[in-house]
């Protein structure tokens, strides 16, 4: 096991009767917040009015700010620091999905800098200090209620960036499955590729350390994020189903796989932000399309079957008596196969984008990173490599 | 999935250098600390000289409590208190395993109290503030490195009780598993023994709500701790071995594996307190020879097989086609099987206790269960008809 920090300090408030614990808990930072929420699912819902009976009856003073798009945009992000700034509003609440949430985050840092809040994501500006912020999600993905992460699209330039630090922790993160009842079969299932992803990313870390303990809890939530998103599917309103994929999607990105693994970069997302920011795709969707030829890379080109194969044989029943190479191999089919079955693409053909295109997409990948300090391992020729086997 | 609040926001530093921190840490805290530590492995294994050279060079000032044994006092705690109180010390760092950590959990929350601590673990005071708490374990068994919990014992009355806040949970602590090199084999079974309990004692929590998140990390936990156990025990110096089991035993009873099983009590706990209480014998060594007459009188009196005989087949290797209350037998047998082979009794006979001391045994357990608010569930009937299981 490689040495590791890790310090995850935000409270999770998990059930039916979630929502009933806000005022309370905001209350402890503030009294009054900015609520940030998406472009119809929230008010359609009927998220939003139970948000704001809460709020209204906590005694929380409350501005809304409306219409945040998936692959969330900068622009927003500048709208809510204005708004923040103006009311001398003291905190976030964010309820929606990753977009929701990482726009409070970032705005939650961006009213405390001078000058744009882009730097921080290009790295030219360090996070020192955030409004608090809080989450209600409603959609199992991203995980960005339990960490320090956001991700923001900044339209003008074409990029998707990434930035982190522990002053993005959400305080307090509310987290009620019955939310996510009305997420439709196919942003369900993006939500678990997704969680997935972030589970693979770290698990598959070459050259492989020993780490028993964060392989059992990755496979294991892997396991379950596969098993309750098909049932989620079928039954939209199965609390048990919706509840531990819910959980199982948090703890994806909470710290908790990750530590111990190394340092690590997430390729997988590198090259997804940039489909996204090219073609504006469903995030999910971009990295179901990814993960498969990724795997293949890996065991073929950069040689590292090992951990590909484990995966095959202890969450795709994959034959225990195989080789790496060829239970590699045998994974990546098997996964490609479950995310056809989930009705997600397994290959960039299936989403329509041609190998012509890989060129633009590698352009765009290579500036994050540049911004990521990775551009040694993952530079143009092999994010074009990567590409290849994703085809 | 019942509903639940999880906050776990004591920072972890994993690894080789982890004691390197430790001033930078405590800066941000105070200047003096209480350093405690227990009767001789602490200053014999050199980890007592490593932590004081690097307390000198960060300037923190520094006393030692010295001479805390397994089991610990609750005179020793009261000698604690009045250390602190006349020095007016700022901070507790425990150098030991859980009895070093626990005795400095209840000085950071006795000098804070008017009157005798014994009292908040007689459930008659309430933990309202406590002094930070830092710790350093070096041993892999009792998690109270990253809970809000202690146990402490109480030689004049004869008893061994539990309390906890979440003032109790420490600020950071640091993990190194160089330091547990030098346990010797039998604690180290011990360390793993217990910490498989603390993972058990929720999981078999009948009649089982749906928790395939929580069940699947405890089964992955589980196999990792039955395997870095014994290789730990084999090659008391093998690096990856003792890390994965000091992060197993860590992860083991943080909160994780608990958070949305429901309420649930430790009644194989409740019960081995008294054994130490009575007999005086090592924690770990008492759980072992109580958990398979457990999961037997789970499985046959509570009529709940369940949950022992999916443990079994996902971590025993019993076969998949038998029926639960079959599988749950074999689980049981298979279990204490284990136990033997890393020198553990599997029953109360195999440490000579007698049928004779049940009913003293039980009188014991069941102030503490009263003590739990738990004697509806566990009365004397009850703990007696368990000890019948185990004998």
């Amino acid at each position: 096991m490689k040495n590791f920090e890790f310090h995850n300090p935000t409270k999770i408030i998990f059930g039916k009767d979630a929502l009933n614990k806000i005022a309370i808990e905001l209350r402890e930072y503030g009294k009054s917040c900015l609520l940030v929420i998406g472009q119809k699912s929230a008010r359609g819902s009927g998220a939003y009015d139970r948000v704001v009976k809460v709020l209204k009856e906590g005694g929380i003073n409350f501005w809304t700010l409306e219409g945040v798009q998936s692959n969330p945009l900068l622009d927003k992000v500048q709208e809510g620091i204005e708004i923040v700034r103006k009311n001398r509003i003291e905190m976030l609440l964010a309820l929606g999905g990753g977009s929701s949430m990482d726009t409070a985050k970032a705005i939650s840092c961006g009213v405390k800098l001078n000058g744009d809040v882009w730097e921080v994501f290009e790295g030219k500006k360090e996070i020192k200090e955030a409004l608090p912020v809080f989450c209600i999600p409603t959609l199992a993905a991203s995980g960005s209620e339990m960490n320090g992460f956001m991700v923001i699209t900044n339209m003008e330039k074409g990029l998707k960036l990434a930035a982190g630090s522990p002053h993005l922790f959400p305080k307090v993160s509310f987290l009620n499955p019955e939310l996510t009842f009305s997420v439709p079969e196919n942003y369900t299932a993006f939500g678990g590729v997704d969680a997935i992803c972030h589970l693979l990313e770290p698990y598959f870390n070459g050259p492989y350390p020993k780490t028993p303990v964060q392989d059992e809890i990755a496979e294991g939530l892997i396991r379950v994020i596969m098993e309750t998103t098909e049932s989620s599917m079928k039954n939209p309103k199965d609390y048990d189903s919706r509840a531990s994929l819910m959980w199982a999607a948090t703890l994806a990105l909470n710290g908790l796989t990750r530590a111990g693994v190394g340092d690590h970069p997430f390729p997988v997302h590198l090259i997804e932000h940039s489909l996204s920011a090219i073609y504006n795709i469903p995030h999910g969707q971009g990295l179901a399309a990814l993960l498969p030829g990724w795997m293949n890379w890996k065991a073929e080109e950069k040689d590292e079957p090992q951990k590909i194969a484990q995966l095959g044989k202890r969450c795709f029943g994959i034959e225990k008596g195989l080789d790496d190479k060829m239970a590699a191999k045998e994974t990546a089919k098997s996964f490609g196969l479950w995310l056809n079955k989930i009705n997600c693409p397994k290959c960039l053909s299936e989403i329509s984008i041609p190998s012509a295109d890989h060129e633009k997409i590698a352009e765009n990948a290579l500036f994050q990173a540049r911004v990521w300090g990775i551009e040694d391992i993952y530079n143009k020729k092999t994010i074009l490599k990567i590409l290849s086997f994703c085809q």
